[in-house]
């Protein structure tokens, strides 16, 4: 017990070590005042992200358990809290960008010194705290991995609302092979459940695991493309209401929406795509990303299906049961979704885009909250956002599941969103 | 056949002529500067109410139907459409207020010779167009009836933001029985099912009914009250973040809530409620009224318990089947809910106030809308709205049944909402 | 001296008389509804005029000088006070289309009475309180008459808002001459003096009358006429930001401003007007009217040519002493600027529009407000607001004098203003 | 002529690269992502400005100058021209904290290249271009005073907006004598002349000069003190509507102004204030800065004065003449105004504050804009703002003359702006 305590804390103390050093690992190549933007309220600075990652570490990890913890600078709370009423007071969240102080220098100093701490703390952890600590220690990887998706998602939006546009990495893009037919493939589920069982890490929203009730339906073997979503465009899509929601229609005219968030017109009809690579050919092949909700159903109706269920779509994930290696994450270096490899069945099912479902974000039947401060981190936001299912390009491929429930507002599009179709069997 | 035919549409334009003539009652002893006003954009004048439930009858049974159509005056679609898209452009909403032309004399007129045009429709209509024509009249009553509701919703609305705050109605409320004391009910339902079913009226998104997997619950005997409210208020229940959600709470701080909408503080602690009697001293008994989604979360949080789904709360209205006499709807003059009879049981399921639920408004499985612009009526809706059930006090009693779903936005409190608590079983 | 003192107050009573008379005969024709308007935050219904100026009569005539005085209705003071801060709270006035209540036929009511009462003062009123007393009368009968162009005005852009553009007024609009050619006029004044002197009626931003320093200038005969607008149109005026002033381009480009306010384009680049006979053919030969100062800056820019001082225009105001016969006040039922008359020299100086100048709302050297809140009349808006000169067609003809000086916001154009070009001699 | 003209551009390329270096060397000990900042429109970055002012020398100088100019980079033009209409579409002004491409690195860069260019472009100046060349070099040259100060008025901004309150300078403020006591100075000028005549540098808008009429009037010796404003805190001259202008109450309360704009309130009724030297305590001797146009006023009206006119304060400047030694400006490091030096008559007329006056920013009689874009230079902006007088303690010494006309509108107050008194004599 002990010895496996231990050896337990060691392999905590590795794990978070390596995705610590992810995080900061993705800002090689842009510059302090790159990591100082805030374009939109949404969108928080890189550096805003390297510090409250470390203010998660240090408020649910170091000041309960670290004995005579003295917090590193007393005013970092105040700074980098980001939403736990619990916690405290805090700066507003649409003025981040305007933080120039702590200066990014000091922030990374900031976080070798919590590092630090983290690493003596787990090791001379007492017995009796490893489940405790181990456990906060991993939600706050999990954190940690969610912050990175968001700083790659916020500096693409940075750069974007840049009349310069740049260009973060140099690499070229992996080649693509020719792109599939999509097809249709049945799902008929006998007695499903959806939600997380068992011992391993999951959210509190994705439990309790709870049975559901499903009808046969069917599931598009692929992601929606760009050139789909070219047909559509072309075909109207943004100028004919009757096939939106109402709330969609009225964000449509009021932001003036013509294409995807980061399709880039020519001015002759064709299209562009502002990426981490700047400004790029629009390829036909890749998965549609940066739509919005709304975009997304008002597409699957007028493309005669329908955006499937948070159910409908666990199961699919469900029976796949992990990422298959061609699909792309975070990892992989793309940072942009890529087009489906040949085969049959369903592909893309993780990684590449987060897929919109046509279901709120509400509590599972018997939900309940982490106690204390940490029952704010999910639970305070069912209300109507949509959820979205299987993580992106953007996403570390370590840290999905098939139970991983995603939420944004259905007017969110700078989140790495597409669409997989579903209709009734 | 044909003699059941015409005894159908002599049976629909009796029941056409007595509930278009209720609407035109309700605005007895209003000025005619009391039916234009519009003092926010949820709002709308009582004179437009008039007029679009004209629209409605104009543009979906005569337009298509009654031979030689003219429209009375072709100005008044694009004046009077509310939210159809497929039939053309429209007035700003919002600026519904700003509309004297045409005046309330002219809209009475209006609606007089359009009940004649109806009239004499339904007097000679062809055998093969009674089922069509009789379901559009159908639906353009119980629309008329929706629109009952909101045009004293709105009043009341117009009046509470005036400094003089008028009262609508003299004659007393009616005497209310002491107050009972409020219980649980267990409700542990077999292979239930919601939805509607069968031929009767129902609104497009009540079918198709459909199984749903309830786990056992416990619902409040009766709906909340003002004391109990009133307790909560005391307790800081505004005040205190962790109670509510993320969205509710910037609802509370934006717009500077501390009580029920129309809640007038005293200056002394203590409260008394605008009604259509003016502002009256507010009743213990009573349910609370005029409370968004936000404060019914808020307040089933801190009451240790939380808000019924819209399947568990069908379940229970379904249960009972149809409204009690003691229940309070429109017509029965009080237009403010009463407080619960004595009894064992669940008490004030219909009527009194609109009940809270935790769902979102969102197609059953296997959902289609009505073909035509009559599809716009509620589908393009289903975005993150909430679904409210059983009717208010300003309902007429004969338009709700168990699976009427009704929906606003979380933080709309203008509609008569109250809530009924629940908790797993 | 008292013989004098009875005799004035005698006919300061007729003059209240007819001046009160002629705003109510300014309401015929418009329904309840009508008066209740409010589609802008600057525009009152003209309930709210009626009502606000028999308010100024009880506050500053009747409270301080009638024995035993109750007001009528002790709600009222808070709801038309307009923005005396030191007579009490107020209502909002972007909310004044809000007040249903009291009714129109309530506010006549409290007229009449309110006429009765002064009335009755005037009857009887102690010598000593002549002079102050009807100082009191002649400043509110001067108020009472801006108030009737601000009445008409409003109502105007009332209807202006509405689809159905109803017309108010149904008598025809007199006949026009010919248009005169325009041409300058060189004015070199002797050392000149602007301001009021003397014991007549002037507000008091129109004292101290002072001697200023002018260089030789010229002033066009006539006012710009909507053929000169249309050629500016044409031109392209309104996409020419360097014709415009910093803030004008800033408001032409966020309000989208193409023409005059009421101009309505035809859709094939040819433009009708809205007037209180609603919609006509636009006059080419009558003065421009409803230009915001900033359109009159950029017109004259285009023109070759500058907008005048309000102390040049003074002085040609001055020169001619009074409105001539041919010019159009709003006795004279057109209610709409009408073409200069043949002739030599100046024409149009008093009347049918104001006359923008380039000179900001400032206090004249030495200037004293009146003591108490009537102080707060004119000198707390001695911002940045720019002068009119000269009475429009809306203005009672006994209400303008050289010294008047009027202000309004340079994008403000719901006023009828118009342009007469200077340019430096 | 020719020898004079060699000397002359000599002289020029010695004051530009003085005036040059000089901006650089404000930014000494900020990070890059402090020279980023914009927390309010109003505000640029420091990366900004050092870029802006380099593309004003590109385009006025070196681009129709140059023998085979090509610009350093063609899209720095979009994002750094400033206003001027004439010279292309450009990126919107509130949004330039986004910039963050080109770095601080970049722009420092460009900045060198730039002042290499027009060193090379004097030192081999044709003779007929020396004048047009010179006289283009010196109004950038002041063009780039005027955004030192904005420089630092910005950083100051953006640190006061920022929790950390961080300071910039870390050297003691120079001591400050004992605060001498106020008194009135009468000035009596025989015909009076203002504006700017001769050779020297003025901007368009200073001429041309012309006489004025002045009524004798009183000046204060000293400008109102941190004391003085205390007491008016202290008084309730926030809270006293009947104090401010209309447009300056209405500011007061959607902005909740209740001091000076870098005044910290402590909790116990006392002030600190946020300075280039972080927060200090308020020191009641100084001048009261960052104050705007609205609390000027209502301060003067509160201690029974009023503003001076631009016409009085320049008579008493050109009195002067010119800055005394003991005048505080930028060159001083000061960064902050000091207490008045004991003495008699008027002193601090230049430096350490501007001083607002009551006059509107309007052409003086004969004015003529710089031809072509440099027209827009002043001209446009001829609305309703305000003219300041006089130099702060952000303006370099060399900057001011008794002509300069500074303005902002009212509600500003993020330049270092304060009062001196006057009254009528």
């Amino acid at each position: 017990m002990v010895v496996s305590g231990q050896r337990d804390a060691r392999a905590a103390a590795d794990r978070y070590a390596r995705v610590r050093a992810a995080t900061v690992a993705l800002i090689a190549g842009l510059d302090p005042e790159d990591c100082n933007l805030q374009p939109e309220p949404d969108v928080s600075p890189a550096k805003w992200h390297l510090a409250h990652t470390t203010w998660f570490f240090e408020t649910f990890v170091l000041a309960p358990f670290m004995a005579g913890f003295v917090p590193y600078d007393a005013r970092y709370a105040y700074c980098f809290n980001s939403y736990y009423e619990a916690c405290g007071p805090r700066w507003t969240r649409a003025r981040r960008g305007d933080l120039s102080r702590p200066t990014l220098r000091e922030v990374l100093a900031w976080r070798e010194a919590t590092d630090d701490a983290v690493a003596s703390l787990l090791a001379a952890l007492p017995d009796e705290q490893v489940s405790e600590v181990l456990g906060r220690i991993e939600l706050g990887v999990q954190h940690e991995q969610q912050h990175q998706e968001l700083l790659v998602m916020d500096v693409l939006a940075s750069f974007a609302a840049q009349p310069m546009r740049p260009a973060w990495r140099s690499d070229p893009l992996p080649a693509a092979p020719p792109a599939p037919e999509a097809g249709w493939v049945h799902v008929a589920p006998a007695s499903p459940e959806i939600g997380a069982a068992g011992p391993g890490f999951a959210f509190d929203h994705e439990r309790p695991r709870h049975p559901v009730l499903l009808a046969p339906f069917e599931v598009a073997s692929t992601l929606v493309t760009n050139e789909a979503w070219r047909a559509f465009v072309a075909d109207g899509g943004y100028r004919t209401p009757t096939l939106w929601l109402s709330d969609g229609w009225a964000w449509v005219q009021r932001e003036g929406v013509e294409a995807p968030r980061y399709w880039v017109a020519d001015g002759f009809g064709g299209y562009g795509q502002m990426t981490v690579r700047g400004v790029v050919a629009l390829e036909g092949a890749a998965p549609v990303v940066h739509v919005s909700g709304f975009e997304a159903e008002a597409f699957a109706t007028w493309a005669g299906a329908r955006l499937p269920t948070e159910a409908e779509l666990e199961v699919v994930l469900a029976a796949q049961g992990a990422p298959e290696p061609g699909d792309t994450f975070l990892d992989d270096g793309a940072w942009t979704p890529r087009p489906a490899r040949p085969g049959a069945g369903v592909r893309q099912a993780f990684g590449d885009v987060w897929t919109w479902t046509r279901s709120a974000f509400l509590p599972y039947p018997g939900f309940r909250p982490l106690p204390g401060a940490l029952g704010e981190y999910n639970g305070k936001f069912m209300n109507g956002q949509w959820v979205l299912r299987g993580g992106s390009a953007l996403t570390p491929r370590d840290h999905v599941r098939p139970s991983y429930r995603n939420f944004f507002f259905p007017h969110q599009r700078w989140v790495a969103a597409g669409v997989r179709l579903a209709r009734d069997a």
